[in-house]
C-alpha cells in the first residue's frame, strides 16, 4: 500500500512530538510536512527543541525543516497538536485548504458539526463530517479526540452504558504533569504537594462524555442524557492519568462480577477493523488489588488501553471504581492517530 | 499551675515523635515516661532511632531511656502512637492501672463505649468516659482521636451539618506517606506514581464520622445517619492530606457564600477555653483559585487547622469543595492532645 | 532602637518574598519601599502574585504597592532580589541616588571594587566600601553576597583555609529546584530525573570563594590561591543544596577529628557581635552516619548554618565531606540580611 | 540452535524479574527452573509477588513453581539475583553442582579467582575460570558482573584507559533508587531529600575498576594501578545512575575532542561478535549542553549503554564529563546476560 503523506501541526511541543514517534514506519502514513508557530519556523526540528520522548530524536525527522504553521502546506491529512487558541483559525484555514485534520486541541471540540470520536465509542461520529463540509462550504474538514481525561474515562463509560445504562458519574482525576505540556507545570507547584485546580478540565470532562455517547441525527448529535460531576487535581506523576469514579445505572449490574464482564467483554470497530494502533483489549481489568497505578499499568497495550480495578460497590451511587491510562498516548496523539486509521479502513481517507 | 507528668507510648515512631515534639515546653504536660516495643527498651530514644521531625533530637529526650511498654509505667496520663495491633490489649493493660489513655490508635474506635473524640466537634463525647469505667471497672480509661482523614473532614463536616442537616457525602482523598509511618511507603511504589488502596482506609472514613456527629444518650451513641462513600488515595506528599468531597444537605445553602460563611464562622469550645494547641481558626477558608495545597497550606494554624477552598455546585450532589490538613499533627498526634487539653481544662484531669 | 527604613528590589520573587518574612519584626528594620519590574507595578503584592512561602501572604505586606524598581525610591537601604540582568543597572542606578544596596544578584559581583560579602568569611571587605565610592562617586554604594552554592561551602572552606592552608577543592553539588526561582525549573525537567547543568553556575563558585577569602589590601582584593573545580546538578529537592567536597591542604590535619575541631570550633564576628539573624553556629557537624541531608537539616539554626558530614580521607586529594545549607535563607535572602545586620552592628549604616 | 536451559537464583526480587524479562525469547536461553528463598518456595511466581517491571507478569513465568534456592537444581547455567549474604554459600552450593553461575550479586566479588567480567572490558579474564575450577575443584565455576556504579563508569575509563592511560579518577555518584531493591529506600527517606551515603558503595567504586583493569596473568590478576575516590549519593530518581568524574591522565589527550573521539570510537568483543543483548555502542556521547539525564538516557541502546556528556577541562585533575547508565539493565541483570552471551559465542558454553 502506498503510505498516505501527513503534517503534524504543531511538531516542535509535547503533544506534537508523540505524533511523530507513533509514525515513525506507520503502515498508513508517512510524514512529508512538520509545521509550528513563527518562532520555531525556517529552523529543523533539532534545532526547533529536544527531544521530549527521551533520548537522541530520530534521525529521520531531525533535519526536517518547519513550516509556518499558518502557511497551509500542501498535504491533505494533518494532525494538530496546536495550543487550543491557536488552533482555532489554524485548523480552519487548513480545513478550507482542503486538508483533514485530525485535532487534538479543544479549539471545535463544541462544535456541534465537528465529530468528537473516540473509535470504540462512537465511530459512526465520523458521518458528521458531511453535513460539516455542507455547512461550512470545507472541501477538508475537522475531527476531533476529547481531553485526555475524558478519553480514558469515556471507554468504561460506554461499556457500561451499553449494558447497564449510566445515569450519573461522579469523577474524581489525579492527573499527570505531561497534560500540561512543557514546560507546564513549575517544579515548585508539583514536588510534595497536589494542586486541586486544572483549569477549564472539569467543564470539559463534565460535558465531552454526553456529546460522545451521543446519538447522531439528521440534524446532528443529541446529547446523552447522563449527570457527570468532576474535579480535576494535579499531582506529581510524569505520565498516566488515575480517575475514582462513583456511577449510577438504570439497571445496575447485581454484582461487581456483571460490572466487570461487561468492561472485559468490550471490543468495537477498531478491534475488528484491526488498526494498526487499536489495542487488543481497549479495557483492561486488573485483579490486583492496588491497581491500578500510573508507573505500572500507563504502558499496557502499548499506552491505548484504559486500565480498570478496585470494582465495588458505592454507598451513595451504584459502583465505585479506579481507571487508568497514558494521558499523552490513548488520551491525546495516540487517539487521534486511531481516528485517522479508522477513517482509511473504513475507505474515507484515501492515498 | 504545676505540670502534670504523662508518658508516650510507642514513643520511637513517627507519630509517637511528633507527640514528643509537641509537649516540648507544654503548658500543662511534662514527659516523664517514654515507651516502646521490646526491640527499643533499654536504650535512650536517640539509640532507638533517628528524629524523623528533623535536626537533631532535642536533647531532653535523647537521653531518656525506653521502658517497654507492657509494662505499666507510673505516670497517670499517656498518649499513645502504638501500631493499632499492639495497640488493644495494651493500652487496656494502662487503662486497668489507672491511666487515661489518649489514643491514636485505631484498635478501640470502634468500642461503643469508648469516645472518638474532636474537641471542636463532639466535645460532650468525654461523658462516655463514665460508662466505660463502670462497665470495664477500669480505674482509668481509653479515649481515642479518628483516623487523619476523617479528622480533617470532621470539622467542616460538624459546621455543615449543623447548619445545613447533611445527609451524603462522598469523598476522595490523596494522602500523604507520612501517615503510613516510617519505614512505611516504599519509594519505589510512589515515586512517579498513584497508589489507589490504603488498606483498611475506607471503611474508618465511612464510619467514624457517624459515631463523631452521633448524639451521646444513656445508652450510648446513637450514630449520625449521613451516608458516606471513600476513596482513598496515596500520593508523593510528604505531609497534609487533601479531600475533594461532594456533599448533599436537608436544607442546602442557597450559593457558595452561605456554605462558605456557616464555615468561617465555626468556632467551639477549644477555641472558648483557649486551649494551649488548639487553633484560633479550626476551618480556614482559602480565596486562592487553586487552594488549598499540602506544601503551602499544611502548617496553617500550626498544622491544627483544615483548609477549605474551591467551593462549588456539584451537578449530582449539592456542593463540592476540597479540603485540607495536617496529618500527623492535627491528624494525630496534635488531635490527641487537644483531648486531653480538653479534659485538663474542663477539670476532668488534675495535676 | 528607632527602626531603619527598608526597601526590597524585586518584591514579587521568590528571593525577595524570603526577604520580607526575614524582615517581619525585624529589629533594626522595618518594610517600607516594595519594587518590582513594570509588570507588577501599581498592584499591591497580594495582586502581583501568591505567597510562595505557604500559607497566606502577612497583611502586613498584602496592601503595599509595588513601585517600579527602575524609579529611585525614598529609602536609604535596599534588599534587591532583583534578576541579574535587570540587576546591572537598577542598582548602580540606587546607589547613586545615595542608597547602599544589599544585592543578592550576580551582576556586581564581580566588580573589584565591590564586596562579595559573607559575614563569617570576610567582614573587613565592607571597607572595599570607601574605594568603591570614591572610584564611582556614589553616595550610597553595592555589596552583595555570593551565590547560593559558593556561600554554604565558603564557610567551612574559611575554617579549614585558616587551620590548615586551603590548595584545591573539588565540588559536586545537588541544588535544590528553588534555586532557580518561580516559574523556574519545569517539573518534566526534573521529577525522576537529574540535570548535570546549571547555566553559569560553575564559574561562579570557581571563582567567587577566592574573592571572598582574599585580602583586602590598599589596591583592593588580592584573590587566596585556592584551585577549585565545580560541577553543579539540579535534583528533585525543594530547598537546600547538598555538597561532595574533597579538599587539598598545605598543612593537612592528622585525622578527621583534628579537621572536624576546627570545624566546630569556628566562630566570627557575626556570632560575637550578636546579630539578629546570625546563627549561633554557623557550621554544625552532624554525627549520623548518612547526614546531612536537606530535607532533615536545611532549617537547622533558622536556615542560616551550614552543616557537615561524613568527614573522611580521599584517595586522591586529602580529605572528603559533605555539606548541605539552606539556599534561600542563608544562601540568598538571609546572607544579604546579615550583611547589612553587620554594617548596622559596626557602626556604619545609622536610623 | 538448541536453546540452552537456565535457572534465575532470587527470582522474585527486583533483579531477579529484569533476568526474567530480559530471558524471554532470547534467542540462546530459555529459563527452566527459578529459584527463590524458603519463604517464597512452593509458590508460583505470580503468587510469590507483583511484577516490578510494570503491567502484569508475562504468563509464561506466571504459572512457574519457586523452587527452594538452597536445594541445587537440574540445570547447567544459573543467573543470580540473590542479596549479596545468601550469595556466598549458595553460589558455591551450586558451582559445586556443576552449574555455571553468572552472578549479579557482591559476595564472590573480590575472590582472586573469580572473574569480574564486562564484556566491552576484560573478556579474556573469563580464562581466569581455569584457575578457580583447579583451585576449588568444583565442576561448574562462578563469575560475576561488578557493582551497578562501577559497570557504568568503567566502560568508558576502559577506552581513556586505553588512550591515555588513566590514572586517578575521582568519582561522585546520583544513584537511583532501584538499586536498593524492593522494598528499599523509604519515600520518607527521598521525596524531597538526597541521602549522601550508601553503604559499602563507596569501597566498591574505588576498588572495583582496577580488577577490571587488571591483567590476567599465570598467578591471576594483577590490579591496574588507578587510584579512585568514590562519593556516592541516593537521590529520587527510579533508574539509572548519574555519575560526575573528574579524571587524570599520564598522556592527557589535546583537547575535549581528543577524549571525546577516544569514547565514540570505542568498540570491543561483544559488537564484534554481535552478542544478542550487546548495544551497537557501548559508549553514546550526547552533544546536549544539559545531558545526559537518567529519565531521559537511560534507555537508550536497550538499556545496555552508558551516555556520556559534559566533557570539559577540570582545573584540578585533567578533564571532567558526565555519565549515565541503566542500573537495573546493563548495571545488573543486563550485564550478567552479556558475560554468558560472551561464553556461548566463544564456545566455552555449549547447550
Amino acid at each position: 500500500m502506498k503510505k498516505i503523506p501527513v503534517g503534524v501541526l504543531g511538531a516542535t511541543g509535547m503533544v506534537g512530538q508523540r505524533f511523530l514517534s507513533l509514525l515513525i514506519d506507520h503502515p498508513y502514513f508517512e510524514v512529508t510536512v512538520v509545521a509550528a508557530s513563527e518562532r520555531s519556523a525556517g529552523k529543523t526540528l533539532a534545532e526547533a527543541g529536544r527531544w521530549m520522548i527521551g533520548g537522541e530524536m530520530p534521525s529521520q525527522f531531525a533535519k526536517m525543516t518547519v513550516q509556518p504553521v499558518d502557511q497551509v502546506g500542501d498535504v491533505g491529512l494533518v494532525f494538530s497538536a496546536l495550543p487550543s487558541d491557536a488552533a482555532g483559525p489554524t485548523e480552519i484555514a487548513w480545513a478550507k485548504a482542503g486538508a483533514l485534520v485530525f485535532s487534538n486541541a479543544g479549539a471545535h471540540r463544541r462544535d456541534p458539526l465537528v465529530p468528537l470520536l473516540v473509535p470504540e465509542v462512537n465511530p459512526d461520529h465520523v458521518n458528521l463530517l458531511e453535513l460539516q463540509r455542507q455547512h461550512y462550504g470545507w472541501s477538508g474538514g475537522i475531527l476531533t479526540n476529547p481531553n485526555c481525561t475524558t478519553t480514558h474515562a469515556v471507554l468504561p463509560m460506554r461499556a457500561l452504558h451499553d449494558a447497564f445504562g449510566l445515569t450519573k458519574v461522579l469523577l474524581v482525576s489525579m492527573q499527570a504533569i505531561s497534560g500540561a505540556g512543557y514546560p507546564g507545570v513549575p517544579s515548585l507547584d508539583i514536588i510534595d504537594n497536589v494542586v486541586p485546580l486544572i483549569k477549564g478540565e472539569e467543564e470539559k470532562v463534565e460535558w465531552e462524555p454526553r456529546k460522545l455517547l451521543g446519538t447522531l441525527g439528521a440534524q446532528g448529535i443529541e446529547e446523552a442524557q447522563i449527570t457527570i460531576s468532576a474535579h480535576c487535581n494535579r499531582v506529581a506523576v510524569i505520565d498516566g492519568h488515575t480517575e475514582c469514579l462513583s456511577l449510577a445505572f438504570e439497571r445496575p449490574p447485581a454484582d461487581e462480577a456483571e460490572l466487570i464482564a461487561a468492561l472485559r467483554e468490550f471490543k468495537a470497530e477498531p478491534q475488528t477493523l484491526n488498526l494498526p494502533s487499536a489495542p487488543t483489549h481497549p479495557i483492561l481489568v486488573t485483579e490486583l488489588a492496588d491497581g491500578p497505578q500510573p508507573r505500572r499499568d500507563r504502558d499496557a497495550e502499548r499506552g491505548m488501553a484504559t486500565t480498570v480495578g478496585r470494582v465495588r460497590r458505592c454507598p451513595i451511587l451504584d459502583y465505585k471504581l479506579v481507571l487508568l491510562g497514558h494521558n499523552t498516548l490513548r488520551g491525546a496523539a495516540g487517539g487521534s492517530l486511531l481516528n485517522a486509521e479508522l477513517m482509511v479502513a473504513k475507505g474515507l481517507i484515501k492515498a
